[in-house]
């Protein structure tokens, strides 16, 4: 039994933040080997537009050959049309990105919100089409709900607001995502308490994090704190530009899982088997790609150890 | 009026962990900077033997000059010789350090639990004689509290056990510190419910952590949370060994107070010259010697000003 569900994004939000376009099967030997160290899910790409993002292109392929591995498949969609791409290769879990910041979410999807809540409703309606035991798990991610670096801070009670509308447009639910890694632990505590009180606990269960300035576990502990249980996390801490010195991506999944070991919670993680993940992705990466984490190198500390129970 | 004290350890932890002998003129350059900061108190070096750490040689001489700038003093003693050595500066404050691992403590000062009780009470002994006003503050930091590279898990009885009796033979303070980098939120938290329910909270303020698996800032958020207001952290994590890839030292001044700046509580420190004192640090170190942190490249999030106030 699994106390908290890493979902593993280096897939998609990894990828998406460098420039190199990885071969299918590179993709997919690094995803099987992510499922072997008993990732319960993974987030294998997202249905954007191959223009924008060539290294998504793959995505369905990519999500097709996922879904004969024991993992639950997420696929992020900006829109209907992406939902539409990605059905008949039955995801567990759809998520789509509404902008807190409006500017960001013009220049990240070139919609307002009032155009993306259209977008949410029609995905909802299109997902009550179908039958129950297909339809994959609706998330709204709020993107920019800590910070934003073209409007600067952001405004909770907007955060709510967006929250409550979201779920009352048809989302399953809502998580929250610190995108510019601008968040720290109060902020966290304050805006998980926030949502929740508004849309109810079980409409809020996850958060996506980023480690731009290092707070990466220190916030995952505070929404764990909170209740949350579902956090974001990519091997390596992909998702830095190669291009920002410093710069990191999304929390380190190899750190986090030793956390959350380490404080006695199940992840269904076997630490081994993940390390041989971290080489997998090593093996495929371009060298100039940093990789991130503490624990591959300096190993689980004497005594521990972390196997899938 | 500051809410958490960093005591900032580089010049100390951070240089005892690399083997080059800085000149006293660049460590005094870099105090000066990070005095500039803000930083309330500096661990200026440490008074072992030079033949076991030249690094340490000055130490008596960094504190004389140190003693004049605008900052706490904080120097790290193993025994009454080196306390001996180290008052006539008027240090704020001595640290010596107890290995809960009495197989470290062997290691590391060449004494067992018992003949470190007997350097406590010496010490107690020796600051009575002293008038009030010129007594240095007396911490016995329990390192090793956490875990250890040697004996594996720590018995938490024993971290408290040896806290109790350390405050009994004389010591004004005990300081939990995770040598090993092997500490986790959840033991953070109980050891320091555990220790202050026997020796009183005005008797543990301090928390010494290491991001050797990259859990400082999650760690130093438990801690704070518990109510300790003393927090060692260093400029650049420095501390990690340079043969070791990926090892951490300290957890990092700038990513810390980036968290609690953030968190609304005030250090005292201003960013802006915080980043002088790094550039005035990475001015004086070897090339080869791995700086850490990730607020430093990622700047501040826009909007966020931290300055003393």
């Amino acid at each position: 039994m699994i106390d908290v569900t890493i979902s593993e994004v280096g897939p998609r939000d990894g990828l998406q933040n460098i420039d190199c376009v990885l071969p299918t099967a590179d993709k997919l030997r690094w995803i099987e080997a992510l499922a072997a160290a008993g990732l319960p899910e993974i987030e294998v790409g997202s249905c954007v537009s191959p223009k924008l993002l060539p290294q998504m292109a793959d995505t369905v392929e990519v999500a097709r050959s996922a879904r004969t591995l024991d993992v639950q498949i997420a696929v992020l969609v900006p829109n209907l049309k992406g939902v539409e791409r990605i059905l008949p290769e039955r995801p567990d879990k759809i998520s789509l990105p509404l902008s807190v910041s409006e500017t960001h979410s013009r220049r990240n999807v070139n919609r307002s919100h009032e155009e993306m809540f259209a977008e949410i409703a029609a995905i909802a309606g299109r997902l009550k089409e179908l039958p129950k035991a297909e339809r994959p798990h609706f998330e709204v991610g709020l993107s920019t709900a800590f910070g934003c670096t073209i409007e600067g801070p952001v405004s909770e009670a907007l955060v709510v607001d967006l929250a409550v509308r979201a779920v009352r447009t048809g989302a399953d639910e809502v998580g929250l995502s610190d995108t510019t890694g601008c968040g720290n632990p109060s902020q966290v505590r304050r805006l998980i308490r926030a949502v929740r009180s508004e849309v109810g606990s079980e409409k809020l269960t996850g958060i996506h994090l980023h480690n731009t300035r290092g707070q990466g576990l220190a916030n995952a502990l505070a929404a764990l704190e909170e209740g949350l249980t579902t956090l974001d996390a990519s091997l390596g801490g992909l998702g830095g530009c190669p291009f920002a010195p410093g710069a990191s991506g999304n929390i380190v999944t190899e750190d986090l899982v030793f956390m959350l070991e380490a404080m006695g919670l199940n992840t269904g993680v076997d630490f081994d088997a993940l390390m041989r993940a971290r080489e997998a992705l090593i093996g495929v990466l371009p060298r100039e790609i940093p990789i991130f984490g503490f624990t591959p190198d300096a190993g689980l500390p004497l005594g521990m150890r972390v196997g899938a129970r």
